[in-house]
């Protein structure tokens, strides 16, 4: 059967680029579609009636949404391929744990460091940097999360990265200095076609923050 | 080998009632370890030193942390008996992401129905109602949300049936006139063994809720 796979997908969408970087990974041909999120679509209405939200994976017509479901729906539809998750319970178990923290506590965090100012802004920052030390950690001296490949929770987290100069420019910080491993893990993502034609640019990215600062007020 | 399981639990957790349900679904013999959250214990903070929460599923001295995460690697390890998610991926991305909802939507509206007070309470149950009808609406005439069987969602989703007396009590209107398939489903749900037993007594629930809100300073 000819597989019809479309994305549809907003282009700084941390969540989105998952989903790209899993389909790429699996040498899945797609079809991106970018979504005005302040137009939303009538397909996009119709595939996400729950939440209404960027990305949605529609496959052979049937939809699949949030992020971290179309990165395991991925993985098992296309499994012959660049295993993402293991397949061993307790590995799977840890990989589910920290991408699901990179969503309860990098992503919020992450906000925080650009949509707030002030002592608000210090404490986001502090908490964000010690956020990144904990998966920096559990990264210790493996070259992916995933072990010698790429894993789920390499394609959870590293789309982050697109946004990490913009965090650094509103918060006053460096994580590299912070972070050197995780900053190292990054790049070696990054080598990865895969994951470089994915990934927004940072410098794009940054002024999209700027933007979204100014119809926010937050100057 | 024998198998060694501990539960590090609070008991009007829905989480911690959902790993409950999934073990007495296997007809796993488990140590349940009730938890002090005003004094954890050192395991609890051992187990899950990054979030220092419950329910914590110990399986042979190694910790698996976040309550859908256990009752995945429940069904995963004990595949042979009771299987709740389903096996076609795109069933079981379905199934993954109205247990999610439960988590997004439904566990955030019904405490901010009992948080709450004045007009944000009357906002929050308007918005607690739509998203129980929202998931009625996906059980639809099915006897559960697994279909002929109790599957993931019901799993994920009947802990919240000993908190809805709560829930109505402080909001002072009745879910039943609104879901009246829904609480079919529960009633459904509270004959099998597996729930009954691992659900928290309504009016218990509600005596808790009540100390918390005296706590809290929401009278």
């Amino acid at each position: 059967m000819a597989e019809e796979v479309v994305l549809l997908d907003f282009w700084p969408s941390m969540f989105g680029m998952r989903s790209r970087i899993a389909l790429a990974e699996k040498g899945i041909k797609y079809e991106y579609k970018e979504e005005d999120l302040w137009n939303k679509s009538a397909l996009l209405l119709q595939m996400n009636p729950v939440h209404k939200k960027i990305p949605v994976l529609i496959h052979n017509g049937k939809p699949v949404c949030e992020s971290l479901i179309q990165v395991q729906y991925i993985d098992e539809v296309w499994h012959d391929k660049a295993p993402l998750l293991p397949s061993d319970p307790y590995q799977k178990a840890t990989a589910r744990f920290w991408a699901d923290y990179v969503d309860k506590k990098i992503y919020d965090l992450g906000n925080r460091v650009w949509k707030t100012k002030g002592e608000e802004q210090a404490t986001a920052k502090k908490e964000f940097i010690e956020s990144l030390k904990l998966i920096e950690k559990e990264l210790g001296d493996k070259p992916y999360f995933g072990g010698e490949s790429l894993g789920y929770v390499d394609v959870a987290f590293i789309p982050f990265y697109s946004w990490f100069y913009a965090y650094e420019k509103c918060g006053n910080f460096n994580i590299e200095a912070e972070c050197p491993k995780l900053i190292a893990w990054a790049k070696r993502c990054m080598q990865k076609e895969s994951v470089a034609k994915s990934l927004a640019d940072q410098q794009k990215v940054y002024d999209f923050v700027l933007q979204m600062k100014k119809h926010f007020g937050i100057e």
